[in-house]
């Protein structure tokens, strides 16, 4: 937890604010006498600064909070990505939310298993506590958005090329011209703002050719096969 | 496991081997009925080819074998990184090799614990075992040298300059030159040999002033604090 983040209910006025529960604990284990320390902090989807702890209760510690800078700039990145399974969704929201991705849009594919659409990573306060934790990690205040579209072709066909009109969206799909693989980082110069990562298993040719009908460019992430966890931190080191 | 990896001693003539172990494990678990079944497969440190399940014990499989294509390219890159705790330890050198990086120093700084030179993680057979998994899913067969630095001045200083003597050394550093960060992608033009990932709590500013004496350059990954399993796809994305 580089920064702890406080949420609109934490605040009893502009500048007192009451820190309880995971976040509490990790400051008193951290910490182990924190009054008068000084504690990084931000607000959600506000600004960041510094708080002091003021007084110490047997479960919440009161914080004097002086909220100065902006959070880091958002990725002008709208990530959509298959439904995976709870462990790697956890990640792919974790690491999303650390990269600063502010839009993630979670869609099905053929070869996602219908059932995972049930689990309860997918709860709102499942999702939103896997984005915390990548804010606390990266530094950041700005929650990202995240939509759940289990209708590919809907999707796809309806709102997509809409979306990304004019914009430069890719999917991660190995096509070979030849014997040569395409490096996209060599080949592109104008902004990527959409990116689509498949299930594991791949996407087939059918959803392939519905997303270039949409409007998306396919792109080879190299020789190697990546595991979906690190596709992420891999395609925003190359596009930004 | 996207390839399966053989080992000489596998190998009972040029063209037969003998799949045992973890490997038979996962062939039996996915393909159930195996017997004249294609694998992917590639021999360690030589060709990818496929395979052709001809036999089936109750505890191996044997396999007619044709290799016939080169690995992928190796990844122009050293790897120098912080010993971290072991769960980390094993997903740096999982990624390291799936990424096709085929040089790891694993260095010690102050911020290392120094009872983790003695975690069973970095015993021969624990980190061929990451590697391996790296390989197997890259589809690579090229085995990465690790090689352990504990004394980290006598490394810096003695070692590294005659190494990256000519070339570019980074060191993942942050340093603010006003309010302004630096983004490498735009500032670099000459191929980056060298990248060093300190350790959690960061690099003493002696350690830098010896890293930099040596001859590395700092660098900034930007505004958000990346946890240290996200940072290697980061950069190989960022570099390659």
């Amino acid at each position: 937890m580089n920064l702890i983040l406080l949420s609109d209910a934490d605040f009893k006025s502009p500048d007192r604010a009451l820190l309880s529960g995971r976040r509490f604990k990790h400051v008193q284990e951290v910490l182990k006498a924190p009054c008068g320390k000084t504690l990084v902090v931000g607000r959600i989807n506000g600004l960041m600064g510094q708080a002091t702890v003021v007084a110490q209760k047997h479960d919440s510690l009161e914080l004097d909070v002086k909220l100065t800078s902006q959070p880091p700039e958002a990725l002008p990145l709208t990530l959509i990505f298959a439904l995976p399974r709870p462990p790697m969704l956890k990640r792919m929201l974790f690491f999303a939310s650390m990269l600063g991705v502010k839009k993630i849009i979670i869609l099905n594919f053929n070869r996602v298993e219908k059932s995972l659409w049930n689990s309860s990573a997918l709860k709102p306060q499942a999702i939103e506590e896997q984005l915390i934790l990548g804010l606390e990690q990266a530094k950041d205040t700005v929650m990202p958005e995240v939509v759940l579209k289990k209708r590919f072709k809907l999707f796809v066909q309806d709102e997509l090329p809409g979306m990304i009109k004019d914009k430069l969206a890719l999917v991660a799909h190995p096509e070979k011209k030849g014997d040569r693989y395409i490096y996209f980082k060599n080949e592109i110069n104008v902004p990527v703002t959409f990116f689509t990562i498949g299930p594991e298993g791949g996407i087939l040719d059918y959803e392939i050719e519905l997303l270039k009908a949409a409007g998306c460019q396919t792109i080879d992430l190299g020789p190697r096969i990546l595991r979906t966890e690190s596709v992420l931190p891999f395609i925003v080191g190359k596009l930004f």
